[in-house]
This record gives C-alpha cells, sequence and structure tokens, in this order.
C-alpha cells in the first residue's frame, strides 16, 4: 500500500463527478449537489467539477462534455455512469492522468456482470488507476468534506413534511468501512444518533482493487483515525488481511462485524455480494490472531466503538461497580462474569476506606460496600464522587462501571453528577463506563454529558459491561504482543490533546 | 388467591395516604400530591384521604390526625410511615376495616431487621390485611390512576431547566411486576421511551404478603392486561411460582427477566435483597417447565413485551425475510439460525409467484428471490407490498420480518410505507416484525406508525428476529399444551377489538 495512492479518496485537490446529473434524484445529482455544498460552506476544499456530454450547465456551475476537457489537476474521480461505459470513462481517466476512481455503479458481478468488472479492474491497472467499488456508496469524511453517500440528507413526505433521513455523523475519530452499502447509510443514521463522531466512512462494494486489507492499512497513519470499525461478509484475501490488522491492531484497535456466520446467513450473503462467506470458525481463528475485536451486531459494533474511543484497555478483568440501584448492579454484574470480567469482593485496602467513609456518613447506613459497591436509593451525587475516587485509587479492581439511574432523589441534577463523575475519570487510566436507564430527558442529559467528558454511556448495564470486556479482550492481545503500555501511554496522550 | 383482596391494590375505591406530607420532597408527600392530582384530572376515580397528627391540611387539603378519624369506605392505605410504626398503623387499619396496604416504608428485612417484618406479617395475618411491600414503591396503574411512584415526574437542574425524569408510561396492555425498586423506576423510563403501554406497575419489595405468584394469578383474569413481565432475583416459594406461572402462561405470556444467574450475581443479589438467588439451572427449568420466557436483560424484555403484546406466536420456526439492504438480510438470517429459527430457501409456490412478479416488471431485475427476498436498492414501497403479500399467503413460511431500511430512493415516503404494510399485516395470523435501522427523524417516524399499526418495529435487524424467536418458543409450549389455536385466536379477537 503506498499512502499517496489513496490519498486522493480522502483528502482530494480536485473531484471530478463524471456522469453529474440535472435529474434531482439520481446519484450523480445528489453527488455534484452536496460536493458543490460543501465547498461552498468551506468544508470541502477540493474544487469539484462535473462531467455530463449532454449538459452546459447543472446547478447553475459549468460542466464539462467528457474527462479530457477537464482542467489540469483533479485526483478524484466519482464515476456515476451506466455500468458500460465504465471502462471507458476509467480510459480517458487514466489518459487524463486521474489515479483515483470512486466507482459508484453498480452492475457488475453482483448481477453476474464478471466480465465487465474484469474490463474495468483491467483498465484501471494499465493505467495505475486505483478503485474504489464498483457498486459502492464511496467516501464521506467529514474532515475534509468528501461525501459521494449519493442518498440526500432529507426527504419530503407526501404531507409535506421535510425530515432528515440519512443525516451524516459529525467530525470524530471513528473510521467505519463497510463492504455493503445500504448497512453503511442505515449506520452512519445509527451513529449519528448515537453521538459518534466519524473520521471516515467507506463503502468498498465489490472490491475490485482496494479491499479492506489496504484500508486497514491506510488508517493505521491516519491522523482523523483511532478506531476502526469494519462490516464485511467476506475477506478476499485471507492472509493479507491477517498482516494488515494484524500490524494494525497493534497501534488502533479494529472491531469488526462480519455477517454469514451460519450456514444461511452464509447462503444469504453469496447471494448479496456473490461472496463466498466461508466457514465462520476461520474467521473466528483470523480475528483472534491478528487482534481484531468482534462485534456480533450493529448495536454491539458502535457500543464498543465509543468504549474504545474514549478510554484504554484495562490492564486486568476485574470490574469495580458501584451503583444506586441494587438490581442494576445485581444484572451488570451477571453481564460482567458471562463475558470474561471478574466482580472481586473488595476485601483489601478498598474495602477499608469504604467502610471507613461509611463509618463517617459519607455512605448511607445500609449500603452494601462488598462490589457492587451499592449506595443504594439514598445515594447522593456526592456518595458517587466517593466512591468512584476510591476505586480508581485501589489496586483491587481495573476498571469501573458506574450505574447511576438519575430517578433517586439524592441526585436533583443528573448533569451535575455525569460532569463531577466525568471529570474525575478524565486523568484516570482505569477505564471508566457509565449507565443510566432509559429515555427521559434526564438520562438521555446525563448521558450526553458523560460522552462530552469521555466517558461512554449506554442505556442498559448489559451493555456498559460488554463493552468493557471487549476492551480488556483487546488489551489481553497488546499484552500478548508486550505493547500493553506502550498502546495506553499513547492513548492517553492522544485523549489529553484532544481536550 | 382471592381476586376481591387483590383488587383495592388495582381499583380502589378510597385511598388513603397514611403519612402523608408536608415536607416536599419526601415520598408522602409526592404520592399525596400525584394522587390529587390524578384525581383532580379524573384519571382516579377513588376519594383521596391524608392521615398526618401533626397537620391539618397538606396541599390545601384537610388531613385526618389518625387512621380511626378516617371517612368510612377506605380500602387502601399507602403507609409510608418510618419502619417502626408500620405495625400500629396495620393494627389501626386492621380495627378501621381496611384490608389493603402499600407499604413503602423502608427498614425490614433488607437491613437485617428481620423481626420488624415478622412483627408486621403477624399484624397484617391477624385482621386480613394485603400487604404489597414492605421496601417498595407500589403500584402505579394508568387506568385507573392509582400512583404510589414517590419519585416526581420532573427534575429541576442547578440551571432552572426542568426536565422530565421518572416518566410514567401510558395506558396500555403490558403489566411491569418488580422486586427491584429501582429497576422498576428505571424500566418506565425506558418503556415510556420505548412507547409500550401500561396496564399496572407492581414493584412489590420484601414480599412479605402478596408476591410474584399471586400477582401473576391475579393478572390472569385482568382485563387489561395481556403480557406480564416479571423482573426478580429469587422467587419465595418454586411451586407456588410454577403452579401460578403455569396456569397463566396458557392465556398470558409471562416474560420474567431473572437477575443472579451467575455466581458472583448471586452474591450481589443477596446483599441486594437478602434473599438467595439460587442456581440458575433450577429456575431455568422452572421457567421451562410453567411456559415462562426468560429474557436475558432489559432491552430483551420489552423487545419481547412489544413483540407479545401485538403479534401471535408463528405456527413454526419458518423465517421469511424481506429486506432493500442485503446486508441487513444476512445479520437477520444468522440471528434467526442462532436463536432457533429457520429461513428456508423458497422453492414451491410462494418463489414462483416472486419470480412470476419479477418477470412482469414488479420486482428489479437484480433482486434475490429465494430469502432473504432482497430487493437491493432499487426496491420501492410498492415492492414491500407485494413481497409481503406473497409470504403472507405462502405456507412455506410461518412468521414475517421484514427490514425496510428507508433510505434508499424508491421509499420517498417512509410513513406511507409503513402504513401500507402495517394494513397488510393488520389481518395477517402470521407475525410480521420489522426494521428501520438509525435514530434519524425518518426512521424513528417509520417505526412509530409500524407501531401504531401493530407491528412491533426495532432499530437493529437482530432485535426483532429475537423477538420472533422468542414468539416462537412460546408458540411450542402453547402447542405441546394443546392450547395454541386457543391462544390464537383468542389473541385475533381481542387485537381487533383494540381498534
Amino acid at each position: 500500500m503506498r499512502k499517496e495512492e489513496l490519498d486522493p479518496f480522502f483528502y482530494p485537490k480536485a473531484i471530478a463527478v463524471i456522469g453529474a446529473s440535472r435529474e434531482e434524484n439520481k446519484p450523480g445529482h445528489v453527488i455534484f449537489r452536496i460536493l458543490l455544498e460543501n465547498r461552498r460552506k468551506g468544508i470541502l476544499k477540493a474544487a469539484v467539477y462535473g462531467v455530463n456530454p449532454k449538459a452546459d450547465t447543472i446547478l447553475g456551475e459549468k460542466v464539462y462534455k467528457s474527462v479530457s476537457e477537464l482542467p489540469p489537476g483533479v485526483d478524484l474521480g466519482v464515476v456515476v455512469v451506466p455500468a458500460r461505459f465504465v471502462p471507458s470513462v476509467l480510459e480517458e481517466m487514466g489518459r487524463k492522468g486521474i489515479r483515483a476512481a470512486i466507482v459508484i455503479s453498480a452492475g457488475f458481478s453482483e448481477v453476474g456482470r464478471k466480465d465487465l468488472e474484469e474490463e474495468l479492474a483491467e483498465t484501471a491497472r494499465k493505467h495505475g488507476i486505483r478503485v474504489l467499488g464498483p457498486n459502492c456508496i464511496g467516501v464521506f469524511s467529514p474532515w475534509s468534506g468528501v461525501d459521494t453517500v449519493f442518498l440526500p440528507y432529507h426527504k419530503t413526505l407526501s404531507d409535506g413534511r421535510k425530515v432528515l433521513s440519512t443525516p451524516r455523523p459529525g467530525k470524530g475519530h471513528v473510521a467505519l468501512l463497510s463492504q455493503s452499502g445500504a448497512v453503511g447509510t442505515a449506520a452512519l443514521d445509527y451513529m449519528a444518533g448515537e453521538g459518534i463522531g466519524l473520521s471516515h466512512f467507506v463503502s468498498f462494494g465489490n472490491k475490485v482493487d482496494v479491499d479492506e486489507a489496504e484500508l486497514i492499512e491506510y488508517l493505521e497513519d491516519d491522523e482523523a483515525t483511532r478506531v476502526i470499525l469494519l462490516y464485511i461478509e467476506n475477506v478476499k484475501e485471507g492472509r493479507r488481511f491477517v498482516e494488515a490488522a494484524s500490524k494494525t491492531s497493534l497501534k488502533k484497535p479494529v472491531i469488526a462485524l462480519k455477517a454469514g456466520r451460519t450456514e444461511a446467513g452464509s447462503r444469504a450473503a453469496a447471494s448479496h455480494t456473490a461472496a463466498v462467506a466461508g466457514v465462520d470458525a476461520i474467521y473466528e481463528a483470523a480475528f483472534r490472531r491478528s487482534g481484531v475485536i468482534r462485534a456480533y451486531d450493529l448495536q454491539e459494533l458502535f457500543d464498543y466503538a465509543k468504549a474504545f474511543v474514549k478510554q484504554p484497555p484495562p490492564p486486568g478483568p476485574r470490574v469495580g461497580i458501584i451503583t444506586d440501584g441494587g438490581g442494576a448492579g445485581v444484572m451488570a454484574t451477571d453481564m460482567a462474569e458471562l463475558s470474561g470480567l471478574k466482580v472481586p469482593e473488595l476485601k483489601g485496602g478498598a474495602r477499608e476506606e469504604l467502610e471507613r467513609l461509611k463509618k463517617k456518613g459519607v455512605f448511607p447506613e445500609f449500603s452494601q460496600l462488598g462490589n457492587p459497591v451499592d449506595l443504594t436509593g439514598s445515594a447522593t451525587t456526592e456518595m458517587f464522587v466517593e466512591a468512584l475516587k476510591v476505586l480508581i485509587s485501589s489496586d483491587e479492581v481495573d476498571g469501573i462501571v458506574v450505574l447511576a439511574l438519575h430517578q433517586v432523589p439524592g441526585i436533583p441534577d443528573p448533569v451535575d453528577l455525569a460532569r463531577r463523575i466525568g471529570e474525575i475519570a478524565e486523568s484516570s487510566r482505569k477505564p471508566v463506563l457509565a449507565v443510566d436507564t432509559g429515555w427521559s430527558e434526564a438520562a438521555v442529559l446525563e448521558r450526553r454529558v458523560f460522552e462530552e467528558l469521555g466517558v461512554p454511556a449506554y442505556p442498559i448495564p448489559e451493555r456498559a459491561v460488554k463493552a468493557l470486556a471487549a476492551l480488556y479482550r483487546y488489551g489481553v492481545y497488546l499484552s500478548k504482543r508486550g505493547v500493553f503500555e506502550e498502546y495506553v501511554e499513547n492513548f492517553m496522550e492522544w485523549r489529553a490533546s484532544k481536550k
């Protein structure tokens, strides 16, 4: 992988939309419009040109009759012409010296036209053009303003209401690589709603050239990216994938959602992408060997992403749980044990310190301090703060889950609670994750403030615990490779630099 | 269980709040205030009286010095006095002829005061008083307006913002029985946000008298209740529980979330409720025997509740999947197979009919009709409608999951799509569940309209599939007991009557 070759996909200097269209709902129109808008808003620095043999202007912009007429300097072509014209477009691009193509067009191997796909690949190779796609959605990079997601932000319902339909997540540090375009856009919608910031979204479709392995390699050195998410149904070359993932995962977590786990799912995948999904156990082993953390559905994928981008892995499996709801503590404990973590009964210095505070009247008379630290319904914000301080400085736990159900009377201001917990967690090398259950304004606000301060927050206990367990598995891998300390050091430095 | 004995908890004629308080944040104040408000709004038909020896009026209402001074006709006492006074309050209630008590007060066995709890139980038995609690939150019944949840709806943040904090779900047909008060209120918040309507919420705390078994029996004949949810950490009398659940589950689904599954979780439960959680396998077996469907976290509990209250169980394990996102179809297929369902390749009449429609140009050229029925990104609302009709009338599938990702251009109006799918599903005896991924306005609206029309809708494919698998397990149980047809008949009739 030569970095310069892939740079134009993410940080282009000038973009040509080949197949820019006047028809409002066509991909060639939507892409051209969004890129022009991003340029007008100053989000996109690259120049934007349209190519359409039958038009003089589109959206008030002059368009070019052919690729050869384009001004010099174009380094990225977004190809949105019917499949049969794609090879000749690439030919023209090659002659013009444009060395990166996002081929949006469908109608290749996914519909049995292997021949056309081979012709495309051949032409690209001849000219040294790097290709994303075909049959893909391309790239959305909030940092550079590249956006080839050809689905408009809004839809207008038949009653006239205009509703947000395909939102784009804001700037962030999570990259999302998706083999499926539909899963990709659905995932963007999900991510935007969960408030997870994006570095780059890449839909690579039939991956005739650039594939997941090369993208992972590229993102290893991408400044904007801290965590790499992957949705795949198959891997083209297992060995290359393992090589790339093994190398990258020492520096940045790679989290994969691999669909087609079962026989029937694998059959469905084959009819979807004409790809053999292969035996799941082989993927499982490959992921394990290369330090790739596996998620089993979209919810896990993004729950883990939040945790990994905000918190370091714990040095061990021991979780401390602080709660004002005994039942929530029990559920968290169950899930911890079921997912490979431990909830040790506190016996040493931490327990002594907690008991001392209880005697002083800091904790309620009937609080249970053995772990879970159950502050009961009489809990106050202050108690959460004190308990967290003790657990953070204790050598009896490696990570902490704070279950701060906002309903209790002693938390008059859930935002204030989140802020105070967040401020303490900020400097902790032990991961701290939080939970508040429900969808009331108070719950949503509490979780949002937690996340603004770097504490990933979840609406049910089990999701937080599973995310911590995934962090722990990653830490175990890093330790085996002898880079745990180095990773944590780098992570803490990076996190501090983002404040 | 004598029904009349428990009626006053849910449908009282006159309520006395014993320990009504002037201090704004005290439970005795919040409960009194909310009951008075519900009465003023006409939601609560029962009369409401306060008892406080030291006050003449509270909130502008005359209060009584003692229980004995109360007017006649009170059939429910809500007891909010310090623990040590509870036995004497029950004594007074007994003499006054009040035969139902919700004891909110804490400070009994959960803090080691078994003696006080025994005294309470003894007094209640002597007078034939039925007791909910102690150490509980009591009852919230949106249908009758009873509400002893002593947490105010709103909190006022330190910056002056008033935010919704403990919302109450609206009227509906799902009952929630919770051993834990905190889990209960957190669950109410969750339920309200998910738009799941409630029949009754009961927090039964230390269950010195009325327990989960008796409540299940009671709700079997409750008109408002169609599905019973249970959060428990232990069961007092296994045999009675199995008897009650076995009987009720033939008529209404009982879904249980039992915490304390692991050894550590069990230890946590013991310190929470002083209850021995017991070996999980015993619970698992008891649930199985009595037809209780098990959920493993709050998300599953409510995902299942939605499905069970809106859809009948499928007659078999075969799922038909319709999608416009191939990847979503693959993920749904995986989860179906992993959770005991089947995704058979369509080969008979359904396939023929689908292929015929494709030839007619109703489906896209490259659609895959084998199951998942993948309509591809070229899908339109019309195609979903046509595919659903074929699957509903086919004998090759028993239940249907519609994955209608709203982003594609061919769904200009996701609300219209949901409405059309919902209208077809309405009369189907096969369960239909839906998915649209994400949190954009379009996704949220599409799911809401689906649910208004009786199709449970989820934000990721796996959650819908797991809910269908739970419905299937319930159907298998009903078949074994020979009441499948009868249940479905009753359910369909009930559902139709609710339109």
